[in-house]
């Protein structure tokens, strides 16, 4: 690198914004790999997911809040299960190092680990096109995971959180609609900023609360479909039980219905956690909700069936469903 | 989807060609996040790559080739660290589902997973820029990993293989060589289906034969920097001791010879292990590499210094170094 003096070599760029200590790890970064050391008896939870520019999020993404999301979309994914999140890697694609970029960035990733007790434990840094993979690492007792094949008949389904409005978020970035002050910064704050459900994960599972959950990412009909399949039951979702209000400070159900309505049944980056529970576990998950200081709606039930997903009107008619959720190859965010 | 009838669903490709069984994990792909059962007493070792089209491979390469590479080279930082390889995970954008390309990739995926007894438990699968980000995790006694900071003074340096090979196989396929015939396919394999020297990292580690190691994906000047840095001391590499022959059946060195003394030196991709070992262990890594039926080069010693590689000549003259490797701010493949 001594003959391009103006360019940061990629062993300067890793060094002087991903790495920091590790304290909860055997081997941080700057070896081979990493050496992670499980507590006893722990199972280990772990997840990969990728984001690319223009497909998972807006090109000229505020990179501070890009490098939390990169992290908490994967900390959803372990909060389903029930894990307690622990480690995590970060493989990016940059297409020039730029310092003021990385700066924001790195804040972001690693105010989003301290958040959670994660320790950034290795990755990869390279030149391409604009590329974050993150793969996250959790530690969960043996047999205690909260997995999505374990519904049973007659389970209450429950969502958490305001399903919908991180899509209302992303519409008015793009454009396409114009949400008024009372409610905006919640909105964005969800798409761009979401705070992934761990601690109310590891409660579910703590206390047996829960025997299915998944996290809400493609949308709640998407979602609840693959809790259904994987079950082998049905989901019948009361649409009179679905969360009515938009956040604290939200004027009265008007223009918005429609667009609320569409968002909170098939909006993606929700990364709201889905989840079953025996109908005796009513009051105890209201109860959680309430020292969580976070809603818990109970949304339907799991019916005989072979993994299909209903919608109920107010008589218990069943409603037509036309769009499912987000799929990446047939959708852009764009 | 249903509106898309030619387009196969992000889940109906993954089902397809991503998901086989996983005998060795407690719970597999399908889930939020996979669970890993580690065997008591284990750390895990985890590292994770980025390869993108342009940068890591040429445009076109052949799919089975490139899903074995993607899995080889995470294999490879295992290797180096003395782990048994257990899991992977393979997250990967994709610019439009091409049935017959990820046929040929999952069947290079997965026949190198079988290859090492590796299940593959989970990923993600996206529309984007050809984009493969594979994380792997292995196993390993607590304490026992082969460090890059473990090398002591008047260590002997090793290396596996015939490093350079690869990085001639690259200039070949780029059209900037060519390479005559006796030697073109084992370049063009090691290059394209590179074999991670898991047996040999395992061995070296079980019977304490290593100190430090690390893989040679950079080149070998610049990954014994890598090991001279971490460890707080030179290396002194004997120019006289690289290896002088290319693979089986090759001419007398040529016209190949500078090409060929510039690869093994600084050439890319040859995921070979460098390591270092006390000098009373010369016969016993002898008889190892005997047993894998691996050549294992002794190509110099660990010297008092702060992390400087040097080249010594015949007479035992300094010689200048110029080009220490592959930077990816820096070079592209292409």
């Amino acid at each position: 690198m001594k003959s391009h003096p103006n360019i940061l070599s990629e062993f300067d760029l890793i060094a002087r914004h991903f790495i920091r200590p590790t304290p909860r790890t055997a081997l941080g970064p700057g070896d081979d790999a990493a050496l992670l050391a499980p507590s006893s008896g722990a199972q280990i939870a772990v997840t990969s997911d990728m984001l690319i520019s223009g497909v998972h999020f807006l090109p000229g993404t505020d990179p501070e809040k890009l490098g939390w999301k990169a992290l908490a979309v994967n900390l959803s994914d372990l909060a389903a299960m029930g894990a307690q999140p622990r480690w995590a890697l970060l493989a990016c694609g940059l297409s020039k190092p730029d310092e003021n970029w990385l700066t924001g960035f790195s804040s972001g990733i690693f105010s989003c680990a301290q958040r959670y007790g994660i320790d950034l434990v290795g990755g990869d840094t390279t030149r391409g096109p604009l590329t974050l993979c993150v793969t996250a690492l959790g530690e969960i007792p043996a047999g205690t995971a909260l997995r999505r094949d374990a519904a049973r008949l007659n389970d209450d389904l429950w969502i958490s959180g305001l399903p919908g409005i991180a899509a209302l978020g992303l519409a008015h970035r793009k454009g396409e609609m114009r949400l008024p002050p009372e409610i905006l910064n919640a909105c964005l704050d969800r798409f761009e900023k979401p705070k992934p459900r761990v601690e109310l994960g590891i409660a579910l599972r703590k206390n047996a609360l829960a025997r299915a959950a998944i996290d809400v990412s493609d949308g709640l009909l998407a979602d609840a479909e693959h809790l259904a399949e994987a079950s082998k039951l049905d989901i019948a979702i009361d649409t009179m039980l679905l969360p009515e209000c938009l956040p604290e400070g939200m004027p009265p159900v008007s223009s918005l219905t429609k667009k609320f309505q569409k968002a909170r049944l098939s909006g993606g980056d929700d990364y709201e956690l889905l989840f079953s529970a025996a109908p005796e576990r009513r009051e105890d998950i209201g109860a959680l909700g309430m020292q969580l200081d976070l809603p818990l709606w109970r949304i339907g039930r799991f019916v005989e069936g072979q993994g299909r997903v209903t919608l109920l009107g107010k008589r218990g008619e069943t409603l037509p469903v036309f769009h499912k959720g987000y799929d990446h190859f047939a959708e852009n965010i764009q």
